[in-house]
């Protein structure tokens, strides 16, 4: 299907869509670029790259798929490095877990050559990062978002809805605000409540001591507490605006149950957790009641 | 080791209990008892129990250790309904997660006979709740604490700590109080946020799109806001004031990181990610840097 796959940015997602294309027989080669060079030279050491590139440009050179798996702050810089060898005739996707800035920053870097760039998101991850975690079945099984504008060329959408297909993803597409709103609520806001349950905890003196005896479920609970603070603190700030709108619809939730915890308003507590513990009973995860496939 | 378990509640938790005891070689019989007579007639189908009892006293007659396995708030009732049989040379143990009111309820339903009694929370449990998910397994490996009092024998108190390590598990003592904190911090409040966190989407009118999206993330974010309403409202309701105090502290840094948002602060906001980050990288349940083992 493609010739070859430029990757930019060697860690965990960008190395596990090339181990996945490769698995799959998407590409033939894999010419890969990371920041840092000791990271280019471990994923071609595994057998994540099959060559390494000293540059995002000359990853980019002679590639007819190009994916970027940098962190969402370094779209615009890295697109703005490869704009000169973009063609219409390239596939050219990221993996940010935000969208309406990824958009922006691929617009102003890229401008009459935006058409080519599709902005993708695929709803997977681990708590681990880098190369060495890379995995070819990451991808397999999930779904992938994306959010087209109208200057995306439809064979490169096409050409993407394809790819992710052909890596067993379901593929969705939103606009990229919409995107954005509904990360805020399902991924971004439990990051961020995760994390402040750990710096609460921890800033307690019996901090060590609570920790100590927690269970399976604060290890689930929690397990998104452990991702990479710099990739974090990139997504928290992108979206920061539709996260706090979602922090503050939380704590409204939050102080109900509270509310009826102070008042010992066991019905109207019962109520409240009968609620949440329905829904989340009948959840299944990619399931989709609302969004609808293209 | 002992003749006769009477179990009083065939749930998850209580039927676990009967078969690891069974399947460890800790009873020879087991007689059950549950306020639903359907409960405990499957109870006895699916092996869990050798005999039904029809009463909580008739479920404790005869048994040399009996297990209450019933919501928080049922433990004074049930330690009621049985005192009449309890002796000096019966263990009595419960599972609850919530222990200064456990041992206050003992004390005044079973009063001079409260030393039989050894308050025990094995820190276990699943998002699914009933007889038919009773696993032999789910006490294996995990961490129990038993919270005596001045009261307690400690003939009895040696009994319950072989049992809970003959299936498998480790066992530390501390006082209720301090119990009740801990896990107020670790447990009752992250299924709280959990609850929160549900209710806040579905409460809005893209809730269903939203969830559609959700990935393993939320998935594992979430799983515990699938607990039992009617226990979960009994377990907040009973150690409410450690819960609130420590709301208050998740609050204090939930807002620590959405100022760092807000002001884009990009250092302090990582500062805070990477501390939680590591925090949650090197820990491992069950390893005990603070309690003191007895």
């Amino acid at each position: 299907m493609f010739e070859q796959l430029g990757l930019i940015g060697c860690g965990l997602m960008g190395g596990s869509f090339a181990l996945a294309a490769k698995k799959a027989g998407l590409v033939q080669r894999v010419v890969g670029y990371s920041k840092s060079p000791t990271t280019t030279d471990r994923a071609r050491q595994l057998g994540v790259i099959d060559v390494e590139a000293p540059s995002a440009l000359l990853a980019v050179s002679g590639a007819d798929i190009v994916l970027l798996a940098v962190p969402v702050a370094a779209t615009e810089a890295t697109l703005k490095a490869i704009k000169h060898l973009v063609t219409p005739q390239m596939l050219i996707m990221d993996v940010g877990s935000t969208k309406a800035d990824v958009v922006q920053a691929a617009q102003r870097a890229l401008r009459d050559r935006v058409g080519s760039f599709v902005p993708a998101h695929p709803i997977t991850g681990r708590e681990v990062s880098g190369v060495e975690h890379a995995d070819d079945s990451l991808y397999s099984g999930r779904q992938v978002i994306l959010t087209p504008t109208e200057h995306t060329l439809l064979v490169q959408l096409q050409k993407a809805e394809d790819v992710w297909v052909a890596l067993g993803c379901r593929v969705t597409s939103m606009l990229p605000e919409a995107h954005d709103m509904a990360f805020a609520a399902v991924s971004h806001l439990p990051h961020v409540l995760a994390f402040a349950m750990m710096n609460s905890i921890t800033g307690q003196s019996d901090g060590d001591d609570f920790l100590s005896l927690a269970g399976p479920g604060f290890r689930d609970f929690t397990r998104i507490a452990a991702g990479d603070p710099k990739m974090w603190r990139d997504i928290l700030l992108s979206n920061r605006e539709e996260l706090i709108a979602q922090s503050r619809l939380f704590r409204q939730a939050l102080h109900a149950i509270e509310q009826a915890m102070e008042k010992g308003d066991a019905q109207a507590l019962e109520d409240m957790l009968t609620l949440a513990s329905k829904t989340r009973t009948h959840w299944r995860m990619g399931v989709q009641r609302g969004a609808k496939p293209r």
